[in-house]
């Protein structure tokens, strides 16, 4: 069993979409799926499964799928890279050639985990307000996270991806995916081709945080 | 600086709603807010913000608000409890007691940490599908998930609660917080009065996962 520290972990998980084909042991994958049990759900009821797909025929098609539904989203952001201040332009470049090898490679990551939820056993209580609803991702995600943290740990790269859900119809269909059950990520892991998980850059404290209203600021 | 090692925080990270009031450190605040920014979101957007509530006023009505919309909620699971199988019902009661607990202290924890969102910043690709949206939740809760195990982390309490979002205009307008700006969480954090974190019980690997397919059990 892989030990790590769970600030190491947390403050070292990167988006790393450049992943070997070399199959993964069942017991590491055994892990990473507990982890994910682990996680917190609206009355513990855990209204979420995952898929585990080592099979190459249906890596290959949901590798089609994805290819199919992430082209276009990865052209929009090429379009607006003119746009862009210089400072902030090397980094969009980066995050889109990264983005395209996985439109291209998708499938060929030795596992896909797709995560489903049962929309009745959420409990959404931001179904009535005027906005786009989230709530029934908090019975889901933290699973989520929780299994790309064990990914981390046991030394496999990983990403989190919601695209795929844009060809539901046609998961469900390859996965034979049940209604009313659906598709909330799909996350290709693997052994690093290079460097993998490490330092990553994110927004201050500062700059993410509060403290008594949103007039003060965290300090 | 707290450390634990991963699968030890993840297993046993409980909802701890019995809290005590004394104040929480400064530093241990920060390093839950850092934790929390250390997660993914699309995009690496991060367009989500938390306000730490210590304020005694603000947390107070807080927990008005909190026990007006969830005592309905208690109140309909307590009267299901009759119909459920003797082996259901000890724990079904239990939750019960620790959650009426919750309405009536959850003003009491030394610090809310209330979780925003907005609604531009997230790439909800699930949008249009004829199902509840989750995949906004997808750039938030896996943050929510890093600041509980970090307060785990750190020996404080937590739990994970949503109910809130019922009354987001009064808590939009107590915390003064800009359109169109929304809330995804509110979560009581402190040290426990009793022996907080610990073992946990969820479903097996083999109820939550499949391997290629929903018609292949996990093996």
């Amino acid at each position: 069993m892989a030990t790590i520290d769970l600030y190491e972990a947390m403050s070292t998980l990167r988006a790393v979409r450049r992943l070997r084909p070399d199959p993964i042991p069942d017991d590491v994958l055994r892990r990473v799926v507990q982890a994910a049990t682990w996680a917190p759900s609206g009355g513990n009821r855990q209204a979420w499964r995952v898929i585990m797909v080592k099979d190459q025929e249906r890596r290959r098609r949901l590798g089609e799928l994805y290819q199919r539904v992430a082209t276009p989203f990865i052209s929009s952001y090429s379009g607006r890279l003119a746009a862009l201040p210089e400072s902030e332009r090397a980094q969009t470049e980066k995050m889109i050639r990264s983005g395209l090898y996985l439109t291209e490679h998708f499938g060929d990551a030795p596992v896909l985990g797709i995560f489903c939820f049962h929309p009745d056993g959420l409990a959404v209580t931001d179904a009535k307000l005027d906005r786009v609803s989230v709530v029934g991702g908090g019975s889901i995600y933290p699973a989520v996270q929780n299994f790309l943290l064990a990914c981390r740990a046991e030394g496999l790269g990983c990403t989190l991806t919601t695209l795929l859900c844009i060809a539901e119809p046609e998961v469900r269909e390859l996965l034979k995916i049940p209604q009313p059950w659906a598709t909330a990520a799909a996350i290709p892991i693997g052994y690093p081709q290079f460097r993998g998980h490490g330092p990553i850059s994110r927004r201050s404290v500062e700059e993410m945080a509060f403290t008594d209203s949103w007039e003060q600021p965290f300090a």
